[in-house]
């Protein structure tokens, strides 16, 4: 009996083919034997994918999924690592995305570039631990952030060379108490160096305080919630960008005016995110920062914080205003799946592929693009809902 | 001088190459322009992808992204539309991530299948109107929801044949006004029909009151942002899963207890989501989400709104009763990118590809499956850190 | 031994003494037993209260707090209910407060009076039901709100012939089902004719169907509780003001500009609040609410959903265009504090006092002053920050 | 014509008529006046007021708002600064509140006692700045919380001796910038003092940096709003209360079983709180807090941060596990309305009237027996809610 039949029969568990074959046979194994138990077909999925660069992202492979990438830009930024010209990877599905970004880079190019900033950075991760009462859970807050925090540091920042922990806060709740640890991760997006980080610290938590860990992760961190705690703290990167357009550069590129844009962004964006009680202001921030997190390899559950952005459109003497902020951007060129082939490709068009030369600049880079990428995409969006409804109206008329 | 070279001098801008040129040799094209533009590789990215079915996908085509696809279960689902076993096919670059839905497979399978039920459904698109005052706001509001409520749903429903207007919310912010038309959408995740379908009903309230659009959507919609509207009302399909776990079955697959898995819940999902002042209370369930989005087409800036999922864990006398409720699951089984070649593979590994025989059926099978595969990443994910945190205990007294 | 001595020695418990003595020398004798008990002086406590009056409002009476109370206004207002001048009786301990009031309300005077509107009304109640599974809390969320929506009517009517029940919505959430009543409630703010009406109806639930109470409230009321649900659908009156000040009056009697308020708004009401993760964008309608409820015997602690108020201030050419939008006024002008003796005065110097000609016009013609008067502390404070910030910079220029 | 005679004929506008008057007289006066100017009998307001006490608490006074006073108690209260029994003055107009609160304070007795801790206190103010784009925002973001930190402190520190500057943390949005100043504030709540601090702290900012103050208050600070930016980052006191009360103390005083409340707790206080999007999750802390605010002359605009509140219920072998946890008490006990001659009483009654020995000592020990308020509140009607659901479910079998 041959390893798919094996599959099928029950006898050979689908995670258990690596233990006999190679990856990348292991993957066509699987897929066959998927294909006879859910009577389907695998083809595609089964014809080109990278089970051996795989490896450490996916368990029980039967191929690869593949996402349309298209290019925008050339977008032009001027960051503190970002500086010039990049083209924008984006793997989308959705029609009409990767138009709308590259009209938008085009306006931000005729402005004479976007301006760009991470402003904080740190990932961080919050286990939960069990105390006694509210008088311990104080006396654990004050130790973690105070007395005990050398002594956390140590063990935090024994397990790796690439970060350290910056800093912890705590927060009691009854007899449970948070606290969340704050890293430095170099190119790392940085979850799993804070994971593993943590875990050393709480251990020395338990050693030298009477509380017990109940959960390495208490959603104080928060990974892929949207979390206010993320929005007012910020987790990865906190980067901003802004422009100003000059109005003829609006109208012509944009096909709006300042002033249309402008009440687009107040009642929509503004006011109409307030009214529907929404983390985050913005059109279609998540949209941007997911094709470009799928296309480089991040991780694309991330989007979720992401999408917190802040968006700001104000009609100004000189031109349009426009910003966009977002608190949370977790972003890394090392790690995760940056180094599978297509996404390694992505992230060396824009040129931060791998580690910068001074640690962190690599990512830090990427983050301004991620921001000016967003601008571009809100400057679009906007303009597009300003001259849609103005066309609407015209049409309307012309009945 | 040939395509390449004019797109490279810029003769010929990125988006007009498809003018001149079929779908795969157009992205050809562009790739290799990018590739000297940007002085960069994109071999891997050209080598396999999907041009013609990507035409309504993407533009500035230059290839694809493969992303690795793992398949984890069977996962034993009884839904009103979904009803046994499905391979569920995840695409993601999160190593751990397939083995921990896996895992939760196995236990909901061990305990006789997940229960499923998409308990509200329809997508929503909320534009806004500028009025003279809030005098005239309560008009309108009244007007769309009531007596202009039949000219407003003929206008909308002409534009389509595969959904139809169901009802329209109408909020006052001042002199501003959003409603918030909600759609059945049958097999389709349905914003470009909603959006199309708003448009045309937008034109009769510019016709039928004194109202100006400003925004086809005012961000009450709320597509792709974390909002407590959402959550509140839903958006495509509210779906929730439960089952209930044998104490037998917590301890050999799961390898915790439900006493220790409820703690987790309780001061992590419940407690922890709070006080980070998070939308939703839940593990990871953005995690399982994206991978199955990504797998089968959908887009995935909408796991923005499925992260606000809330789980629960109980333990019981007859086990651990676990459930998930997803209030903003937007799927479909057509449209989108489900027509992708990898992509339709994965919906047509479920059963669930293309229109089903009554309509919306598939879509809404598919959304049964989404939320009985986020419960068995919470029930994975729970346990795991519960076990964790006691192994971290374990090996604290060892030392 | 005499009431006060048994009281202190333990004898005659401090809820016990009205079972002896009528209401005014009951809390004499509290009074001077919790005097004793405490070794404490209550003189001006007990200086002058109403007893009787507060028979329903009030246990363990032993006096009565005084609050100061100011008059601002007149308040010009051009509701659907209220019509005219308006003088506002504020409570409050916050020096400036009705000092600010009044500037505001000068300026709405001068721009010919506030448009209000309540474009919403409707109390709420949301018990919480176990259900056996997620199945059957489809079921029952269907019947709520389809079928058994008459029977539930039925129920909860018949407790009352103030109001009736008009809708219900359910939200499912694993095994629990929450069943959001709302009722109208004439003249009254209606907490307590909508609990006793859902505890009917919540009756019928259990006899109808197999779904088990466990708490009469589910917090998605929400009372007293910042939530979004509210927000989004509104609890009580969904009222809304508007004004547009012209320059001059800006100038003169605001002491700023329009430019200079609007920016204040964006940067601080809308930006701002959106950065703190707030519900609601305004500066300060909870001291307006505040001090109007509780000089008319509101409840005071329904100021937190009044809080989530939505002001908006922009520039226009004919002048400063301001709005207030507030989804949640829970207010009555019958029953709870509203027939004690001060309060009573200050709903009749409002011309509201009792139940309207109509039913519910009282209630109504308060909640469209309410707004208004939030309009005016909102011009006023939003000028008074803006010609801060600049009298800050001309002292910093000065020196 | 006397003072009310050209008060009425408008000569003498109502706020000054202080100044030809003392303050007694002109409340007088004024009263008077707006009786006949709105037609209206203001005779009990009028009747014992303090308008020589009430100078800094009120304008445009005429007279005082009564609200019933009842007593609760003894709450025994185990704190850092609180230490043994308390009687709770709680002003409020809502029939079974303090029946509520005493049934709980028994509860809380006959468990030993509630131990609290106040674990994070400052008092906030965020002031918002223009400054030329996100390059500068950086750099300001940087300047305050870092180089420029002390001349911030030194400057704030300078407007007075009660308090200091803790430290300063700043957001970036665009090219706004919002820095939040937190304040040691002694035993004052403290915003007044953090407002004039900051305003000299504001004025440094513009002298040494390009930036621009907006407006003092940015909104991030945020006061009277339910704002995330308070829940996580604390505002005022940061406080929090707990017990654990034994099964036949359940039994006896709460007429419950802890399994019953806890299972209110979840379904209600929790998963109930989250389906609401609240932020906080507890059944009435606002309702607790407003009669404590409003009896001891705090500001009452301030129950909107209180309310967002922590609280759960456990059931355990030893008993009911019950704690709340509130991250923005805002009090004092010099300062306000805490001089007021009700108020006073009801702070002496309490023995923290006036500066603690300690600097912020009286104030300290005010938050604890707050939070053990909320808490004996929160026991009760959690019970309350589970017993009445079991009555209404044995009335149904009666049927």
């Amino acid at each position: 009996m041959d390893h798919v039949d094996r599959v099928v029969s029950g006898d050979l568990p689908l995670y258990a083919v690596e233990d006999e074959l190679p990856p990348e046979e292991a993957a066509d194994v699987r897929r066959r034997a998927v294909e006879e138990l859910a009577d389907s077909d695998l083809t595609e999925v089964g014809r080109l994918h990278d089970a051996e660069e795989a490896r450490s992202n996916v368990e029980n492979a039967v191929g690869a999924t593949r996402v349309p990438l298209g290019v925008a830009g050339p977008l032009d930024v001027d960051g503190e690592h970002a500086d010039g010209e990049y083209y924008l990877p984006l793997a989308t599905t959705e029609g009409a995305l990767v138009a709308s970004v590259n009209r938008g880079c085009r306006a931000v190019a005729d402005a004479g570039g976007a301006t760009a900033r991470v402003s904080k950075d740190g990932m961080t991760r919050a286990p939960v631990f069990r105390v006694d009462d509210v008088a311990e859970a104080k006396n654990l807050a004050i130790w973690a952030e105070d007395e005990g925090f050398e002594s956390l540091k140590e063990a935090a920042d024994s397990t790796t060379s690439h970060g350290e922990l910056l800093d912890v806060e705590a927060t009691v709740s009854g007899d449970s108490v948070y606290l969340r640890f704050r890293y430095s991760t170099g190119d790392a997006m940085g979850m799993n160096m804070a994971t593993v980080a943590t875990r050393q610290a709480a251990a020395v938590v338990e050693r030298e305080t009477d509380a017990e860990l109940v959960a390495l992760s208490g959603n104080m961190c928060a990974d892929k919630k949207p979390a206010a705690v993320n929005v007012v703290e910020g987790r990865g990167k906190s980067v901003a960008a802004d422009v100003t357009v000059p109005h003829d550069v609006v109208e012509e590129v944009l096909k709006s005016t300042a002033d249309e844009i402008q009440e687009v962004a107040h009642r929509k964006t503004h006011v109409g995110s307030a009214r529907a009680a929404s983390l985050g202001a913005n059109a279609h921030a998540a949209n941007v920062v997911a094709a470009l997190y799928l296309a480089t390899g991040q991780d694309v559950a991330q989007v979720v914080e992401a999408s917190s952005a802040f968006t700001s459109m104000e009609a100004r003497e000189e031109g349009l205003y426009a910003s966009v902020s977002l608190p949370a951007v977790e972003v890394g060129t090392v790690g995760g799946g940056t180094a599978l082939p297509t996404q390694k490709e992505a992230l060396e068009l824009m040129g931060v592929a791998g580690g910068g030369d001074v640690v962190g600049a690599h990512a830090d880079e990427f983050a301004e693009v991620v921001a000016a990428a967003v601008l571009a995409g809100e400057l679009s969006l906007h303009a597009a809902l300003a001259s849609d409804s103005l066309d609407s109206a015209h049409e309307d008329l012309g009945r």
